[in-house]
């Protein structure tokens, strides 16, 4: 087992990852403060591992769980009120924990419940996916989607404890590991051209999930995105760069409608679609541009935004995305493999063209 | 004009108290950062004052407005989610302000609306009540009731200026006024004797709204709340005493329907009840207790639980109130006018006798 930390002062905690960690009642017992526990999780994971964490938590605590249905489609405020339905039912107090076991629909909508319930009660990211063992379980950064935005409604509120359990991934089936291999893929490109290199060269173990190769992965990006997050929790600054290819990909995702191209697909296709305007700035090389769309593609990623959509519905969608300030579209585009950039240095017609010819491709 | 501050380092904000402020777009200038604005306010305030808040915002910002229908019952998740639908519909981004026009209602779902939209953004407090404007326009509790619960569901965000125009008050009817009173009778009742006193003084002048006699107690019971705010504002110890009455109150909303008794008159007969629990314990003598029963009934405020409640009314709801945890049912009782202390130390038989008798009473 490896034991990061995410360094927020009082409101620091750990990520543990490595294999057989769900059972261990030692892991969660110090970062657990009250007594009442609630596990959220889905129907499809729910069968695989409540009752093994239900077991490790019943020792010294009282342990409900709720069981949502699964899907991007359920990251709603109407499912967020079945949470609270269930908490209040079931009479649970400010000292109550709330256990989210599960993806990333599920530590989001389950984090941002623990943010608002009493104003603010503790929560705990159990992750089964790999999107959400090196990315959206660490950092506190929780919410539901609106139908006009993703992740529009939301609170920073820091778990207590990151348990990723490596041994799930053999459970996830192959488009959820590749899906979260997009988020991997943007550690390398946003600040670590090893890390790239190194992916690069081990990418058959990783779809092969080779235990050693995933560890490492999910070790190296949960390091990247701790060290982010200790920097700048509420994205002043540095944190925005973690969104590379997220504004492209909420508008894929939105578009779309949510639950049609997994998250991790459509940030595969934003950060194409921000290397060809990166290119188009004459801040990328071709060579390189390809070189991302190669690795993508042999991941399994969508490299071309989905058929249907056009550039208005790109600029409508994208116009509404957090990244929007009053002095206009903010992205996150590369000077290089493991050199993003915030910048607004780009026209609109320079956005339009890219949208243009990667449409034009779809 | 008064102005005092709240302190909380980088988001401490003023409080402005007078006549006249609503107009004046200095006060609110160099406290919006944003260009956009959108006034939430419901349907009985919207005639009397939305046009001079939009007259005075409007030099340099985009404004918006959204009218809510009024009262204690629609401070509700569904009518959150159509403050979100405005802002979405009107793509406002995350540098928007949102300016709560109205009382406790709109003060506290507008809040919760700014804290979770965006994952946060700014948001101003213009009470047009008396309670809004002595109590819960200041301090960031933001938030929504539960059907089984109230102020469940919310979120800790400061507000970037409060703006209590007590020309406002004019408009306020009889019973919304006496609500008021209840408030700031709480102040004295928790850690101000000699304002006590002056209440009992000048409670006629109250009444008849003489502007001098109100702004002095708003401009006490303000500066008490910013007080304890500044030293406690996540309610770990203090800020806890702020909830005298409000335990036993909250039931008293929840039971009997939120809407049907205001905020204001089930804290008045929750401070008795508190009196009463306190008398028992032997803290508080009989003589103490009649003052301040008398005082509320001077106020025009109940100070007998409604009709219809039993006492396992009562402890169901006050089992899921916030001040429960896991170690037992906590209240805010006085040992004196002035001197209120949460505590655990006594008995649920004693807890039972004072509401058997109150309600015998009722």
């Amino acid at each position: 087992m490896k034991t990061l930390h995410v360094d927020l002062g009082a409101r620091s905690y750990p990520i543990h990852i490595g294999s057989g960690l769900l059972d261990r009642p030692e892991l969660y017992a110090d970062r657990l403060r009250g007594r009442q526990v609630l596990i959220v999780t889905n129907v499809t994971v729910a069968p695989l591992y409540l009752e093994r964490v239900r077991a490790a938590l019943e020792d010294g605590h009282e342990v409900e769980s709720l069981v949502l249905p699964d899907g991007e489609a359920y990251k709603t405020l109407q499912t967020l009120e079945t949470v609270f339905d269930a908490l209040m039912e079931l009479r649970f107090n400010r000292r109550c924990t709330l256990a989210a076991l599960g993806g990333g629909v599920i530590g989001d909508l389950t984090g941002f419940a623990a943010a608002c319930f009493q104003r603010g009660v503790d929560f705990v990211q159990i992750p089964t996916t790999l999107l959400a063992q090196v990315d959206s379980s660490v950092g506190g950064k929780t919410g539901v989607n609106h139908p006009r935005g993703k992740n529009m409604i939301g609170a920073f509120h820091q778990p207590r404890l990151v348990l990723a359990d490596t041994d799930t991934l053999d459970t996830l089936d192959d488009r959820q590991l590749r899906a979260g291999l997009a988020e991997v893929i943007k550690y390398g490109l946003i600040r670590d051209a090893a890390f790239f290199d190194w992916l690069e060269a081990h990418l058959e173990a990783l779809l092969a999930r080779e235990p050693g190769a995933l560890a490492h992965a999910i070790e190296v990006s949960c390091r990247t995105k701790a060290a982010i997050v200790a920097e700048d929790e509420r994205e002043a600054g540095t944190r925005a760069l973690l969104n590379l290819g997220h504004t492209f990909g909420h508008a894929i995702e939105t578009g779309t409608g949510y639950g049609t191209w997994l998250h991790g697909e459509a940030v595969a296709a934003g950060m194409v679609l921000a290397a060809h305007l990166s290119e188009r700035l004459g801040w990328l090389p071709a060579a390189t541009v390809a070189r991302i769309e190669r690795l993508l593609e042999r991941a399994g990623l969508p490299v071309t935004p989905p058929r249907g959509m056009g550039v208005e519905d790109f600029l409508g969608h994208m116009a509404v995305d957090k990244k929007a300030v009053d002095t206009g579209l903010r992205l996150v585009l590369l000077r290089g493999i493991g050199e993003a950039v915030l910048t607004q240095d780009f026209t609109s017609e320079q956005l339009r063209a890219t949208l243009d010819r990667a449409l034009a491709g779809a």
